[in-house]
């Protein structure tokens, strides 16, 4: 038995989870294992219900459970509201309290999405299978902000922190993930201009020692942002920071064709991980049975594998997926001419039959 | 006669310089107007020859110029030396104490290098024509640095700080290009998670008050690394903070085929501009005769339309240029098959022709 703690969200979250749910009831039912739901308000229905983007006991709730799967949080609905009482603040205080540092985000071009990518094919036939590994509980999205009055003139303020200790536990994960996969890490900095980028540097060249059998190089984040839609076969596993990698992940995504394909899995210390697509919330389609379920789906795959040690699975899972993208089956946003359109729901039932 | 300080640099600096003084040469005899030309060293060159990236009478000495015209500056050779000894310190006096706050940076797509693109057909025949509007002397590139250690955990930070007017003149010089545009404005912030972008936001939503003919949105700074390969078409002018603009610009400059095509200027009040290519040092190729020319040349002849108001022999330059595409002339980093291969100095050459 696992307790799961389930975080629907807003937008398209709670329609994605649904299926992804679904799923790892057949999971259950076919792999002879009990999972428990402990579904949690979290993001902007929070703070509809409560006031606040997560109640401290729900945090609390949170930490109890062995992991933790999570739709989306957000919307222009709470875009007004002040810093604090964000949707998004959701995410920070789960992140930050399930201290889950490594964010893990594999961007993998499938051969039947080929036309799905923006990129030409001759850039795509060399083939796209990066992870990207983004720190995710320190630098400037952590870092002390604020505003303040200068001479009349209003300013506001944000601090980009990178510790040693910081650093170097991510340089392990990457450097630990490149040696099951091509023993290629590229870290991604902008250590000609930023101090933080310059110890951020020093120390992964550090860490970079005690694996020998991995080949590290440093790209400026600049540098990298071209060089991912150039040449995407180039990179292997991407180390970076907290904000850099939000924006490479996700640049990342796209070249691959659809952000509703990609899960994510966040890892702390042990085997405890927040499971969550890389998409957002979608307001625009939500409610519509428009949203692509396959990165949520493949999230719950990622949950079996680290958290719960369930390789086959997850391997069942990610094989499902597989067989419905071969049978032609597509969501809207990786619709192509020639193939059968279906909704939210649908995909699940087909990813469901498949396992 | 107009007093022009020329900065060479390093790596293939000096070699694309060269080209656009000759093509300023042209200019001069073709125009009637004479040029002086004040040559400065900086970057890693001034750091070999003089220990600093630039001597304080050289910035007071380009200051007293009516504009700059620089190639690039920057290499592996001077990547140990300490942040403050770093070629690219250079830029960052340079901008600082000229006072361009803001950089434009035109990505177009030529009909001719279609080709070039990393995008697939669908994509760049809908066009590409963007204007990154990047503030360029504030933000986490100019913010407090340092270090310090907590615990013996050394740590670094950088901070992003923006003040409302150092938002307000660069959000003006972004609705201003948008009005001779297509007259729509893209502010890329992280307003959901950044204290210094919230403040960002608000102020660009104030000067818009004052352009109603021009039509605002916002976007956050991850997603719009995916739009730029999405969808490029869908932006006119992009609006954005140093850092922010420095990863998009060099993004946007990719998906148009080649950084080796874009020039861009840097603005200041009054007349004064720092003109550059948007390309680096390219240590590899440095020397070789394969650099491409034509960025700096671009670079010339945005400065004679914004520093001395020579509109027609700002577009001879351009013109000359796109006629030199048309013949098929390509150095190698916009090669394509049946084109005729150019190495630096005939590109620079049959560009001079041309005017
Ligand atoms: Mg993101
Ligand atoms: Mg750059």
């Amino acid at each position: 038995m696992h307790r799961i703690a389930v975080i629907p969200g807003d937008g398209i979250g709670p329609e994605v989870i649904e299926q992804a749910l679904l799923v790892l009831d057949k999971v259950s039912s076919k792999f002879g294992v009990r999972f428990e739901y402990i579904f949690i308000d979290a993001g902007g229905c929070a703070i509809d219900k409560y006031g606040v983007p997560i109640r401290d006991e729900d945090l609390e709730l949170v930490k109890k459970c062995e992991a933790t799967l999570l739709g989306a949080v957000g919307g222009p609905k709470w875009d007004g509201l002040p810093g604090n009482l964000r949707p998004e603040q959701a995410l920070l205080k789960l992140r930050g309290g399930l201290k889950v540092y490594a964010n893990l985000r594999p961007a993998v071009l499938y051969d039947e999405l080929k036309d799905s990518s923006p990129l030409k094919k001759e850039i795509v036939d060399r083939g796209i299978d990066i992870l990207v590994v983004r720190e995710l509980i320190g630098g400037m999205y952590f870092g002390p902000k604020g505003r303040e009055v200068k001479d009349g003139d209003e300013a506001a303020y944000d601090t980009e922190v990178y510790s040693k200790s910081e650093v170097r536990r991510i340089a392990k994960v990457a450097f630990e993930a490149a040696r099951k996969r091509k023993k290629k890490v590229t870290s991604v900095d902008k250590a000609n201009i930023l101090e933080s980028s310059r110890l951020w540097r020093e120390t992964v060249e550090e860490v970079a020692k005690n694996y020998p059998d991995v080949e590290l190089s440093h790209m400026y984040v600049d540098n990298a942002s071209m060089q991912l839609v150039k040449d995407p076969s180039q990179f292997d596993v991407i180390l970076t920071s907290n904000m850099f990698g939000d924006i490479l992940s996700d640049e990342a995504s796209m070249i691959v064709g659809s952000i509703g394909m990609l899960a994510s899995a966040s890892l702390g210390e042990g085997k405890i991980g927040l499971y969550e697509p890389i998409h957002g919330t979608a307001p625009d389609i939500a409610g519509q049975d428009l949203a692509n379920p396959i990165a949520t789906i493949l999230s719950a795959a990622m949950m079996l594998r680290y958290s719960f040690n369930m390789e086959d699975a997850a391997k069942a899972i990610e094989n499902a997926v597989k067989i419905a993208l071969k049978e032609g089956y597509r969501t809207r946003d990786i619709y192509t001419e020639n193939c059968k359109l279906v909704g939210t729901k649908q995909m699940g039932k087909i990813i469901c039959e498949n396992i």
